[in-house]
């Protein structure tokens, strides 16, 4: 995710990192190649009987508009739930851990224990969610007890769940924590496990594919059939606003597109490593367990992954 | 569901399946008739006095816009809520199973008829919402105990709750479970029981009738219409850019429509199979209950059902 | 509430029961006629310096439909949230019933007495909605013990909850529930009174009267003068465009009235009496009381009420 | 609020109370005379080289109606989170007292005075939100013992919800409620304490400043610019399509920030003593103390305050 | 937070601050010029066969209107959450207070104990939501015991959360408190720690980069490119219509860039200081720990911050 700083409103105009530019160059290279030889050729097709007026298209382009619009507030729905589950995964495991200090005082090494649970859930869920390879992680952090059944696992991050709930149930059976201690705690347990299972939800339903594929071809169509309509009108001016216009519709297409998967690595997704990163520093501060990991910063283009 | 694996932007311009376009090819051949009549007809019932213009049809098509986004925002707040209620699912079966497993240290038996009511529970559900016959999941699933009741009920779902609020009632009375524990365990039966209901009012209750139908017949008048408004400006190009308009329009109508209805199993409908084999697999994997059921795929069009 | 099975997207068109065609018909009728004034008067009118022309009608024609568009979203977000006001009481009333079978094991009376409190308290809210006599069905579903104080009783849904209340207290006093479950069931007490809360929040306060005003207002009047506006293009035309913008602008309007008020008895209105036939099947299935009251089914214009 | 008995839609037009006609009149008759004046003056400024076209003024209108719609949508939330969070208070006051009620048996003096300490506090809550003196309802209503600490508290309802804590307290530590009840109700008064806050939130923090800034100048400044616009193509129609395009604007806006602060007065406002009238009606009847105090029912013009 | 009282219609039409007009001053200035240019030069560049229409920026004008719209809509959403938050955290402390003194009856010290750790809370998330230093506030508030760790902690708030647990977890083991009102105290610590991580996922996760950057380009070469367009029809009216329209498009845009950050000290961002001056009032007023801090009131520009 890039995370600029305030920039003066004239350079912002050209900032290039960032923008899905790069994603809609070819698209847009093919627009302006168009447009030169509705140009050019105007005059010749014309002759044919071949001609567009910019009425019909003024009907269409508001159409789309009000169609794109919905598919981006529907991708950025789906991009600020997830922020939201990955927020609520930092404030409920900082809930836990201070639930267990509170519950057993005095008792660092349990603490401990469930911390590194804790932070192991995060990293599994992370690399669970990007498709990457989790056993550095799970290794470095899950403790022995639980190591193998969670390595062997096929849904590891929900079996870091079970681990914590059999650990909580030992904690009840050996008394150092009562039936009531024991359902309060559980209760945030449950609120790991809809974190768990909201993003598993996002990353394997996408947006109903006829939704992308309507807007896709309906725009690319419309931005390529604009020049001819436009010509008439603006001749020499046709490439100027015909590019204009379909940066527009196509940028926001190429994002609505980015946002829908929110997990990835794109310059306008989430900083799950960076999210992690934090819930590990955050978990041993509360432990005093330092010296705490190096925080993650955005590299110099501003990208925090 | 349809999950296509990413497309290069060009290709999926000509991708068939998944798109709405089988439902609406009559409409639109229905459609590229009446241009080919306006173009061809134009001159001979001009000379009667009828004209159509683009200026009140350019108002009307923003209108319908306007109006068909607000039904695809409806359809899809149903299919976005239809989902999540299914990841609650997923969510609350583990919670419970979790519970339980923390709760009976030790008593595998026990964790794993509570596991079989529990993916009994979703499968019903799947079936009552598809209408779909549910008696071999039944007798494969629910434990012989229960299996009687639950078969002759009219609401097998609700008597598969019903059964294991009575199995958690008795763990209680046998001391198994404290009345806090059980209370806390309780709370997840509750959660069930509003994905139910929550599902069965999708199901039960479409979007009030006279939005589709309002939508539905001035879309189809609409894109009936246009081509007589535009041939006066397109002459032969009336065809080409009528067809693009009414397809804009109808597909987002017919994927509204295919959306309203969630728990189908066209393209765009959820994949109730392939959650409840998910489900499945969760719940013995959590009671170390090798080898688990095969993973469901979708088939070579990348449709999930 | 009209509960159509799918249509053939031909006869849809001319589907008459469930559209709101028939209160807006006069008002139809009446543009149709200004429809016609124009076109024969259009002439003479011209000579003395009155004209209208469609560029303001447009952009009014867009205006209104974007507003138009928001006071729709606003009755529909009565009509979803009334549903599932009545979808949570379905709910909550077979998770309490659930608890107390699962709490009070093997005591069937009790069980009863508390399902027969809990369907009276259904018809009640129905009864108490739709202003329509509560009498015969109180008499027939409330117990004895209670049916005195809730008959007589100005506010006699909250009355049954209130019976509720006292009932689960004294199985407390009589030591049948301990205070864990009787709080978990008293959370479900509070459910049911947000239900009763929620729905006599939608019945008693409407959307702002002035937004209803003003849209009906400016609807009207635009209908009203597009005919003049269109005459000058289109001729011989105008009736069938002018009824044909009239109908997509008068029928929202109209549909955005009735659903603003989703309690009552019109065909796109909630079907309040099925729900509690169904509520009151699930009980007494629970209960193993058979035989069920039989299923509420729609008429043969598939309405169900 | 207005609360009006269905009219026929022929009346509804010419409704005057309730609309916000009277706020914006001054505001059209400007317009018209604008309008009149561009009819006459017409000829005259154009030699001048002075015009204007409706083109901009329809790109224009709908950039403005579609901000509009936000800040509409925007003004209403605020409405509809109002009524809610006071339909909240309702629900969760006859839910305390039933508590109250259920787990104090046969102690009606003690219901009371809860009872009673409930009513003031929605009272004291009116009139903290439409800045009215609360004195003499909080000397009717407070018992004795807390009346002092609570008439001189600069926050008189949040000292209400402390004096509640406190009773509760005391009950608790007399051994009348044990822990576990204390805990189930003290989470009702937390809800009450979010009604609290909810309104303080509305009633302190507009809508960023700046929005309501920026619409109202460009609604003025279009509706004051338009009919020189329009003069071009309808001459003598300009004053009756300038005043009827201004009130679409004008009235909406108008409307927008009566509903901004929902706690007024004015006829869109909410009728905060009619719902502080039923809480007390229902504190009483549930407490079988009659007579209950009279209902408050709408004024001659069907205005509820 | 500007909080102006109600002004006349009239007058408000020329309120300068709390516009956000000094941001977009020189823009519109270069607009100006730009429309002066394209009335002088017109006749000139025509000859060169440059010319500009107002269809195509119609059609562009209304799309960016639509984006803008969803763009507003995206920066108000978060203005709306955090107020939220810290109306929440308002509502959470006196929540959190009131069972302390409700449920330690008679143990003053205690109650200003936590009351300090709250306030103490407030401050340092307001402090770490602005980047400003926390020390004062923190060596003023927090008890001496926990002043130490606080202070050296990376993450103060975050700290201060832990040290109410411990806090809370000793007055479990010194029996003051029983497991059950634990619990029910212990729900609203976790209620602190979604504020604290709601407003932390905010003030770190702007909306897409991408979004901003796009919608920032288009509607500047938008507004720069619309008096070529305009001067053909509006000749020495160009300046005015094209400053007009420009000043809609880019004061929303600033406007939703002021939004977007909601925890700054700009007129339109949230009064924080102002609600940690209530909170401290309202815990020492429960305290009865007079006399109260003074209240905080807007500057003589109605600003308060």
């Amino acid at each position: 995710m890039i995370v600029r700083p305030p920039q003066h409103w004239f350079l912002r105009l050209f900032d290039w990192y960032g923008s899905v530019l790069s994603k809609i160059l070819f698209r847009l290279s093919l627009n302006l190649l168009m447009s030169v030889f509705a140009v050019i050729g105007y005059q010749w097709y014309e002759t044919l009987g071949i001609r567009l007026t910019t009425a019909p298209f003024s009907l269409l382009g508001v159409a789309i508009a009000i169609f794109l619009g919905f598919r981006n507030s529907a991708s950025y729905a789906r991009f600020i739930e997830a922020r939201q589950l990955w927020g609520g995964l930092l404030i409920t495991q900082r809930s836990l851990l201070r639930q267990i200090k509170s519950v057993l005082l005095h008792k660092p090494q349990e603490a401990e224990t469930f911390a590194a649970l804790l932070t192991a859930f995060s990293w599994s869920l992370n690399h669970q969610l990007r498709h990457t390879d989790d056993r550095a992680d799970l290794t470095r952090l899950v403790p022995a007890r639980f190591a193998d059944e969670v390595l062997r696992s096929p849904f590891p991050a929900n079996r870091l769940l079970l681990c914590m709930g059999i650990w909580l149930g030992e904690q009840r059976q050996q008394g150092n924590i009562s039936d009531m201690l024991y359902t309060g705690i559980d209760h945030n347990l449950n609120a790991l496990s809809k974190v768990l299972g909201g993003c598993e939800r996002i990353s394997n339903t996408p947006i109903p594919f006829a939704y992308s594929l309507i807007l896709h071809r309906t725009v690319y169509l419309f931005c390529t059939l604009l020049p001819f309509a436009l010509v008439e009108d603006l001749h020499y001016m046709t490439p100027l606003v015909s590019v204009f216009i379909s940066y527009t519709f196509l940028s926001l297409e190429a994002l609505a597109e980015e946002l829908e998967d929110p997990f990835g690595t794109a310059p306008n997704d989430l900083p799950l490593n960076a999210i992690c990163n934090t819930i590990e520093r955050n978990m041993k501060e509360m432990n005093d367990d330092f010296p705490l990991p190096e925080k993650l910063v955005h590299d110099k283009r501003y990208n925090l992954i």
